[in-house]
């Protein structure tokens, strides 16, 4: 079957996660915004009345008959469908809910330049933004990354389940590798205390697929309109 | 099999999705940290070094050997046990879709009054909460509003799937009825202008063992510790 992912064309946003397993499986799919007509028949889709399972936002996915939204939840169906989780039932859910922690994680980057208003500019709620930064530097990326250096730890590595790549996986290094970018200074100082997150950003970045992905004109770089964003007055 | 719930026990918070799934159905299950020494449990539970499977944060569930977190991976696990959720593989995704926009909704309300910090006082990120409430009030209740109408239109209702109550309309319920508490004003034109939801709300209300819930002390009431907060000034 060929999946076809609608997301924004622009950006790598949360539409990058669903790339991430695509490209790990070599997948047979396509970006269809990112074709010659593809953004408009995005946003028909999302209009559409007929719909019986509408999406309330981009990314979402057919297969076939399906249409998915919500990343996690496309990633809960492509995981068992790409062998990118484990099959049984205590394993799925516990990949499940490393991946809609990865999803906490990822709003909380994005409201470190949008703490007022996603429609509005970051120059609209810069003050505020500061103030958000700073807890999130302080408070909140310390958290996330012990806990999951802890599950690192405990599952004897290199991968958040033991010795598999899973989605969540490739979902928590694309979160790290956006906090590498948006926060340098913030990233160098969370890398010395984490050493197995460090190992699992290189061993995900060195997966043969992953390592092409990346190096591909498929890559859409990280940009300043993305959920990531290097604004070095929020990095401290 | 008895479920055993861990939540914060002074709060509505996010383990009262799951509790209200519980009660829908009639569960046999313990609020753990609701009864003598279970606080200390849950937090003890929480820092075991060798759980398999921790918790970033509470709620989370123990059912048999598992230990499962995440408030909308929890319900993903209970609807399928609990039927209330379909069992086709389509209709799962999408009461888990549809549970995973809700959630969404809740961390837009309850940033409205915590917009910088979690862990500072409301107090001292008043400012912030009014601009991000004016933004809550004029962009985005609204559009989750419009877009719940929708489904529940194109369902036939009274719930979201159509003529079976999911886990998803509970959660739907109640972050409707704690918009209801934390911004009367809002709910007022929002109730006007969306039928459907307000006749899902009646509907979840008066299903015998809901109502029976509401009424009885299990039922914690709406506080200015939990996700809604009747902050007049911020109800616009």
């Amino acid at each position: 079957m060929r999946y076809e992912l609608y997301y924004w064309p622009q950006i790598q946003g949360r539409g990058e996660f669903v790339r991430l397993a695509f490209e790990e499986a070599g997948a047979d799919y396509t970006d269809v915004a990112r074709t010659p007509g593809g953004e408009d028949k995005m946003i028909r889709l999302m209009q559409e009345n007929g719909a019986k399972t509408p999406p309330f936002a981009p990314p979402f996915l057919k297969a076939g008959k399906l249409l998915i939204a919500q990343t996690a939840n496309i990633l809960l169906y492509l995981g068992e469908r790409l062998a990118l989780a484990p099959k049984p039932q205590a394993g799925r859910l516990w990949v499940h809910q490393l991946q809609l922690t990865v999803a906490d994680l990822v709003v909380e980057v994005h409201d470190t330049h949008h703490p007022i208003a996603s429609g509005l500019y970051y120059e609209d709620q810069k003050a505020e933004a500061a103030r958000r930064a700073e807890d999130f530097r302080e408070q909140r990326a310390p958290k996330y990354f012990a806990y999951f250096e802890r599950v690192l730890s405990s599952s004897g590595g290199p991968y958040l389940t033991g010795r598999r790549a899973t989605y969540a996986d490739l979902s928590l290094f694309q979160v790290v590798a956006g906090i590498g970018y948006a926060f340098p200074q913030l990233s160098k100082r969370l890398a010395k205390r984490h050493p197995n997150i460090s190992r699992l950003q290189s061993r995900v970045a060195e997966r043969p697929r992953i390592a092409a992905y990346l190096n591909s004109e498929r890559r859409i770089p990280f940009k300043e309109t993305g959920i990531f964003r290097a604004y070095h007055e929020l990095d401290g």
